[in-house]
């Protein structure tokens, strides 16, 4: 395995549902974490639930490390985030996922260890537990309906830390293996080709509508970044619609 | 209900497990979509499974629309967007789920509908799907376990789509309701408190270290962004502490 073993802990205190813990640490091993700590979950948590659900990310299930109280499990930790819908009404700095992604990232870079709490399934994080992080985060949802599933809150904090540095996509890309777009001088034979057949066939008559009806046809072929296979596609297409026209012109005239 | 109701349309083609639609609705909701499509369900995908895990976003499940075909599922969008993992060898651009959600934002400026399909649990996309879409978008993931649950897969584009017009938040925010920090001359007068009695204790003796040390004082207790109410806390905190200590030096002289 190459994926990092730097980023948050995640630390799920008293998690109910065995498959919650499964799917958390699915969405984690999505996005290269590995450090899973549960305080006092369930006797029967590590459950034939919890493996089904982590579908292959089952190391990161069997490796969790346990403890009995909040304290214990972030005691190593330098900085914690305490993940809350609710307001808390403690003065405490709050981030969204992104902000703490980016906080998360420098403190890495600085060598520091760092983690962030999920609670319960569906009561959330004591205020007690809360007072043991630095920050709260949120996620800004839809106000009128903002309650995360426990594995998707984790999926969210875990893939805003993965992607503060994922290697820089552009924004917009092509499919990888595929030919490169191609080359300027052969689409502009095809250019060449196309405009003599349609000069040839009367579609480009009009003189002074001429340059314009060019560019058009033009740019609508630059746009679709064609390959060079596709461009002697083109070719093909265009050639056997001429000779079409030529044989069925042969033919119509052989019957007049 | 207030979330908007443009946001594109969430496609899913022939989806296996009843609970993963429930998921994925509740998914929508969180981040205000509600147009939900089927393309060829199984007969029984309206279970209760389906219900339960739609968690409160059961109007999301029973207003999804069902089709039979991904042609007709897709017929009144404008922009159409294919998730796939793997790649399709394809000539076709990719986008992020962040760089899906702005160009989709652009779209629903421009009043254009739109959506994106996800395929079925096990196996994704058909080619024959994907070659319906104009754009493919595909999660940056860590390479070594790539493979996103449908539900986790719905919740970063819907989520990703939300965030690029989430109401801006600042990078970092107090909780929502806390008195705002102290203003400063309330600060200094904790800050005249604290070092009188440093001083007179002995703490602050050293001269020509003094400066440094209340500089690094006021810093820490600066960092804290203080409310005035802690402030108040802070000013009892040191008188107390200093009564002890005159109360123990008379209890102790006493005893003497």
């Amino acid at each position: 395995m190459t994926e990092a073993v730097s980023g948050p802990a995640i630390i799920l205190v008293r998690p109910q549902l065995s498959e919650n813990i499964g799917t958390a640490a699915r969405a984690m091993l999505n996005n290269g974490l590995t450090d899973l700590r549960l305080v006092a979950p369930r006797p029967d948590w590590l459950s034939d639930r919890a493996i089904a659900a982590a579908s292959g990310a089952d190391r990161v299930v069997l490796g969790a490390k346990i403890f009995d109280t909040t304290a214990e499990a972030v005691a190593d930790l330098n900085r914690v985030w305490a993940t809350t819908a609710r307001n808390r009404f403690m003065v405490k700095p709050v981030d969204t996922p992104k902000s703490a992604a980016q906080a998360m990232r420098s403190l890495d870079a600085d060598g520091q260890k760092f983690g962030v709490m999920f609670g319960p399934e569906r009561t959330g994080l004591e205020n007690d537990d809360v007072a043991l992080a630095d920050t709260v985060v949120t996620v800004p949802l839809n106000p009128d309906y903002s309650s995360l599933n426990l594995a998707q809150c984790v999926l969210l904090v875990a893939y805003e830390w993965y992607q503060a540095a994922a290697p820089t996509l552009p924004e917009r890309h092509m499919t990888k293996g595929a030919e490169p777009p191609a080359t300027k001088e052969k689409l502009q034979h095809f250019f060449d080709h196309l405009e003599r057949e349609l000069d040839e066939c009367g579609f480009l008559r009009i003189a002074d509508k001429r340059p314009v009806m060019v560019r058009n046809i033009r740019n609508l072929f630059q746009r679709a970044h064609l390959t060079g296979q596709e461009v002697q596609t083109l070719h093909g297409i265009v050639h056997e619609l001429v000779t079409y026209r030529h044989r069925k012109g042969k033919s119509h005239n052989s019957e007049d």
